[in-house]
């Protein structure tokens, strides 16, 4: 009989991939390990959670523990994998006082990222956070809740929550000025989330502008947007330390400056959780994430990889990618299942698309915006910056629509795009990602026959006047 | 010197083809030959004038006669082009008591469509109207209007107007009852727009279904949005005669049935004007619409056709086709500018890409959906539709939508496709508009990095679930 397939880590692409498998291939014996408590939530709703638009952490799971055994998933959270052994085919676990090893016939690594702090110093003081799981979102709701109000039952996480640090940040008087620091999405989302429990809101950001990912045009356009919040915005600053006894009572940056505030959420990236895979024959790509071809394998037979600890394959370059959004976790977890199952699927390639709101600011972005890197990859890239109605300008709401495109001067391909704008602006980034994955021109995009209504769109969809303009400049 | 480019038609196809060749070649000759007093106004607006909710005609007017001016397009409004002789290249145009010759370079007929309503007897009574222009709407708005508050000056149309008309509706005491006949998207925008008046609203479709090219998911979804805005749906009826001695009082079906109206909407189809090229070379396609090539051209040298008047290749079946909508006659002439000014471009491709707003419901469509339509282009379609919402679950305000996605067996490849809900809907056919045009497999749309954020799109997009699961039953 077949080893089991054996899954590390309980989040998206895990139990994705244990889903699918046991779909493919119901005889199989899948077994998930999960280090913590949580399993399969959602990270990207953990702002909006701490804003108070989403009401209890279990709205945020997307499957229970009872699904999971309902799936005939074999689930075991409190279960630390602690070492593999590619040879043997073997993972240690630990659970409590008991120690096993556990033998797979596949064997996925899907150990996630966790959030960086550690070049900030002060970064443990009480009253700073960063934002990476519930117990995170739990604390940073807590410590807004005035203690009067504060029941840990009304965040809905049961037992699974981390009671102690959550229960004393429910005790203490709320939080009147925060610094966030770090104006990635997360950063801008937190601020919104800060923002409606009225804080006096600071954002430091070491770039000119916040979401840099998402090229200068949106970064102006959310630079607006938080500022007509009333957010104060630091930009070009960077904060080096945050200074206090026990609790955080300022941050100091690289400029000398200081600013008393009452909590602190530092969002400056995450980094995968690639620690175990030390000392096997597991590689790593450039990028310090696992390394994986295009059905999701590493580089020792029978071992895969998915979700924030793994490479992908670009979808303008081809070259291996650490992308740690939710789709691409989803996508290659469920290919990797469907494989191991026995239906070999490709995990697809990453465009690193994503989506932030910023207020009522809804802005995306996909592909390659950065010239450098664009010409590291071999182009010569071309960028133009519209501005268009997102509706037919005479029907009311239509709303001035940015868009950025980037493309080859010599072979016209798309290489990336931006959005920004207040009406149904996000969603418009999948129209440049879909011709980004099927490789069009900015030509061959302009002629595409999108749709047109006045209540929806203008004649010429903002994405199809930038093309127009690009392609009229390459 | 070169003879002039002359267009026939001042609308979209006619004035986007003047525009471009005038910014490709400044010192060309362009001479617009318009029937009418109006130009370039969008046909896609004026549901929305009679609703209300654009204030004014002039606001449907995307060029003014001044800026055409000021491009350098020689623009002759109430100048009709009567006949056209391809062997001397000559028009014949009259314009008041006046006729005369004018010798062309380059032509191009952009003579539009009409509405259709000779099927139905007793179309000419008072009270029953076609929408295929803005003299049709200013009526129907001077109808609604109560006597007491009605000016025409407040319509906005200037001297353009047929006031005559208008002013004797203006005068009317208006309609309590109105029969739409025919629920394509302009009969369910104009039933929108009736219900803003308060009038007892019924509308009629032969077939079972409202919008039927867009498919049975929704249609569904749109009778569902009528009824529950109290618009009462006549399905499975064909009116076959408006009933009145001067002005209409009843409309009659197929069925025997008979309702009491005062107003009637025939919104049953429209028609290319293509009388003028009757007896001349320029051929005809299956269609009856005008037959041109990728560059817009007719089977007559330096003639070309575009926008409602003309076919163009489809994106999926390369067949000709007529697509009478607004981007691709905007497309079609501004490629036939360029073309004629000197730098040959393309006209595309119609994937019959459309949207449609049916009260708070957004739908759109794109491709083929037709199963008989499919397999008489040669392939073996089959169809999924799904619901699955339009933002992550827990977030509020995520609206169910209803995706439906058409593949060929054996190759996979997407056909076509069609979307309705409430939040985001429309825009999202604009995904499946750009993969149908990429000629993308079902298989790849569905490993497409499509952005995620709770507030705009759940992990997975309503199209990728689509994709995922008509994949799987491929």
């Amino acid at each position: 009989m077949t080893d089991p397939f054996v899954v590390i880590g309980g989040d998206a692409a895990g139990l994705s991939a244990a889903s699918k498998c046991l779909r493919e291939d119901p005889e199989r014996d899948v077994v998930v390990f999960e280090k913590g408590r949580w399993i399969s939530y959602a990270h990207c709703g953990t702002p909006y959670f701490v804003k108070g638009e989403v009401d209890r952490l279990e709205d945020l799971l997307s499957l229970s523990p009872e699904e999971a055994d309902e799936r005939g998933i074999d689930l075991r959270r409190g279960h630390e994998v602690v070492a593999i052994d590619t040879d043997a085919r073997t993972v240690t676990v630990e659970s409590g006082s008991e120690t096993f090893e556990q033998a797979y016939g596949d064997l996925l690594v899907a150990t996630g990222a966790r959030a960086v702090d550690d070049p900030i110093e002060g970064a443990a003081l009480d009253g700073v956070f960063t934002l990476h799981g519930l117990d995170d979102a739990a604390a940073i709701r807590a410590f807004l809740t005035p203690p009067e109000e504060f029941d840990i039952a009304d965040l809905g996480g049961g037992d699974a929550l981390d009671a102690s640090a959550i229960e004393r940040y429910g005790e203490l008087a709320p939080p009147e000025t925060v610094a966030v620091v770090g104006a990635g999405y997360v950063g801008v989302e937190m601020a919104e989330a800060f923002d409606a429990w009225d804080l006096d809101v600071h954002v430091f950001q070491r770039s000119e502008r916040p979401v840099p990912g998402f090229g200068d045009a949106v970064g102006d356009a959310v630079a607006e947007a938080l500022r007509d919040a009333d957010v104060t915005t630091h930009f070009g600053e960077e904060v080096v330390r945050l200074r206090g006894d026990d609790a955080v009572e300022s941050v100091v940056c690289d400029t000398g400056s200081e600013l008393d505030v009452d909590a602190a959420l530092v969002g400056i990236g995450i980094r995968p959780n690639t620690e175990l895979i030390e000392g096997t024959p597991i590689e790593r790509g450039e990028s310090g994430a696992i390394a994986t071809d295009a059905y999701g394998r590493t580089s020792v037979e029978d071992v895969y990889a998915a979700g924030d600890v793994a490479e992908m394959p670009h979808a303008v370059t081809d070259a291996p990618t650490w992308d740690p959004l939710g789709l691409p976790a989803n996508r290659a977890g469920r290919a990797i299942g469907a494989t191991v199952g026995g239906d070999p699927t490709p995990v697809g390639a990453v465009a690193d698309t994503a989506m932030v709101k910023a207020f009522d600011l809804e802005c995306g972005r996909t592909g390659i915006l950065d010239p450098d890197r664009a010409r590291e990859a071999g182009f010569d890239p071309v960028s133009e910056t519209i501005t268009a109605g997102s509706r037919s300008g005479y029907y009311p709401g239509a709303a001035e629509t940015t868009v950025t495109l980037v493309a080859d001067r010599d072979s016209g391909r798309l290489l990336g795009g931006s959005i920004a704008g207040t009406d149904r602006a996000a969603v418009r980034i999948d129209t440049v990602a879909t011709a980004l994955g099927a490789e069009l021109t900015v030509a061959e995009l302009e002629r595409q026959d999108l749709g047109y209504a006045p209540p929806f769109s203008p004649v010429w969809d903002p994405v199809l006047v930038a093309a127009k303009v690009l392609n009229g400049n390459l």
